[in-house]
């Protein structure tokens, strides 16, 4: 695969290069977008939190670490029940690097970081299996797209993840709802991805809504209400208010193609403007298949860092590479985004580096 | 007095001159910090609102009418009890002509406005006659250090403005308690500025602290936590996170010294690279005396915006010329900052058809 400094030209190579040359050496703003839905709590569902409900804690937890280098609503760092560390520790690492801004954007919370962050107006998600899982997602994407408007004016690109337990779930129910094929391809934080389990909640929260695959292509906003996750409608409306002006590279796997598709169907105009900025661990998982989502929505390109951890000499990190997290906050598109911004001068030796350095740590610490 | 493009240079010449030297042709970030107070609605202290209870809704609103263009939790624009606009249609006219991003920042609000905030985790402000005003002081300065260090990396320079009606009161009551002698001296949005109603109110409150003039001079948290109000902590928590590392326009006019008095007790190295922008309104004002307490704080450069509204053929905006208003949603320095960005090319006179044009339409609405 090719690649243009550390980072993999994933998908639509030519699309992806024009990316990676156009923010080459550019000023970026990351944004990560934070949210909780009850759907996470399902058993079986998530691996950001050792008890169900340590869902709620993870994404502010996510949110101090960016900010502050620690957790303050939590001791220590989010973990798996097998205690592998939160993304957030790459996308910290790789922020802190390239000296790149932060901004915490809060979608729908249970537990508030102790850190400022931009509020959109939403609330905590429900489980989807209710078929009526966010309210006032019109509303959000409004807030958002004026929020985007305004983010787009301080930076030369933006850099917009996410922290949302149990997403890849929600992110299936609002692909089935808008009619694309994701079922066995959304993505997992866990090594065995429960698609079938997947499947049940979306058919039952399909069910729930009266509603049937494809049956809300042309409808994000009701296909969030009853599908979806808090999340979705805060980056989507970021999305479409600065890609209008600047690059934005949605940073994230499966939950990121979701987000496009919502994009795609509420303003197509945009996608020019718009990647995907992933891990390599994505890329190569065989329990899922981003690209084969992304390439049934629209032709945007798909970069992702080729940071790898089997060299590590920390067993936290090693983890990775056996497909436990992947992905998250934001980690493959900061890695991307550190990189280009420094024209590759980080290098993926060195953000491993800092990576390991900020993980003893923190683990010290814990 | 001397002026560069449209701006004064009104206290400090040199330091003011080497100030809009700096940022002439810079992109800058307008921040609105919104909060309110209950000291507002003690009767004869604000212009912000018909009723006292209005003054809930001003600052939300003003955050609005700057994001928006209009108001959503209030019908029309705030306006004083004569009928004279909010000068968040000054901020929201430069800030439109010269392209210049915006961002809310919540210090504590009893009405949320309909529009993305940043919250800094402060909560709306008691009447300072109970001799305690805000709460959790300390965590807002900090959380809005962690911003502002942020933020100053978006933007060559910041300009922070402030709505919280009341703030005139609330700075006397913590420039006293700092040992800055205010009294007769902190401006007002009436033309007959109600000194003698602030001196009981302050002197009210010093009791019910069991604090005294001066006695917390070297302790600008429990000043503000006994006497002030919720903008304080999180502007001047701003300013010191920013102007570490880039020049901070202080925008307001009195209730602007307050805050630096706070930024001088917390960290005085980031004073030289801080100024305040006004209006004219406030530096010709025979009621008020923002260069008296300036100087006594330190020595920092006043800029003021030259715009005048003698000439405008609406009475709501002639009324200005009469003492009513004068400052307030960072009017002034957004003028400033407006003009500098593009180097002169914004005039006063253009400034003005914006305004009118503004205006009109916003009455029109109504």
């Amino acid at each position: 695969m090719k690649k243009v400094f550390d980072v993999l030209l994933a998908h639509n190579e030519t699309k992806a290069e024009a990316f990676i040359n156009e923010v080459n050496g550019k000023n970026p703003l990351f944004i990560c977008t934070i949210g909780t839905t009850e759907t996470a709590k399902i058993p079986g569902i998530s691996a950001a939190g050792e008890h169900p409900e340590f869902t709620d804690y993870t994404p502010p937890a996510d949110a101090e670490l960016l900010l502050l280098g620690k957790c303050k609503c939590i001791k220590g760092v989010p973990v798996t029940p097998s205690g592998i560390p939160t993304p957030a520790l790459i996308s910290m690492s790789a922020l802190k690097l390239a000296d790149i801004p932060i901004l915490v954007a809060s979608a729908g919370l249970k537990v508030k970081p102790y850190v400022p962050f931009l509020d959109l107006g939403g609330s905590p998600g429900r489980d989807i299996r209710t078929g009526n899982a966010v309210d006032n997602v019109d509303e959000v994407v409004q807030r958002a797209i004026i929020a985007g408007k305004q983010l787009a004016k301080t930076a030369d690109y933006l850099v917009i993840g996410e922290s949302i337990p149990g997403g890849t779930t929600t992110a299936l129910g609002v692909l089935s709802a808008m009619g694309v094929k994701a079922e066995g391809k959304v993505s997992s934080s866990m090594p065995d991805n429960p698609h079938r389990l997947k499947t049940e909640i979306t058919s039952t929260g399909l069910s729930a809504a009266k509603e049937r695959f494809g049956s809300l292509a042309d409808n994000p906003v009701r296909a969030i209400s009853c599908l979806g996750d808090p999340m979705m409608p805060a980056v989507a409306g970021l999305v479409i208010g600065a890609a209008a002006q600047v690059p934005v590279l949605m940073a994230g796997g499966t939950q990121m193609s979701a987000v496009l598709a919502i994009v795609k169907a509420l303003n197509e105009d945009v996608l020019c403007n718009v990647a995907i900025g992933t891990t390599r661990w994505i890329i190569n998982d065989k329990t899922s298949d981003l690209k084969g989502i992304v390439s049934q929505i629209a032709n945007v390109p798909i970069l992702a860092s080729d940071i790898g951890f089997g060299g590590s000499k920390f067993y936290g990190l090693k983890a990775y590479e056996e497909g436990i997290v992947k992905e998250g906050v934001g980690a493959g598109g900061a890695a991307v985004a550190a990189m280009a911004k420094v024209g590759g001068a980080i290098t993926k030796e060195m953000l491993l580096k800092e990576i390991e350095r900020n993980y003893e740590l923190l683990m010290e610490k814990k």
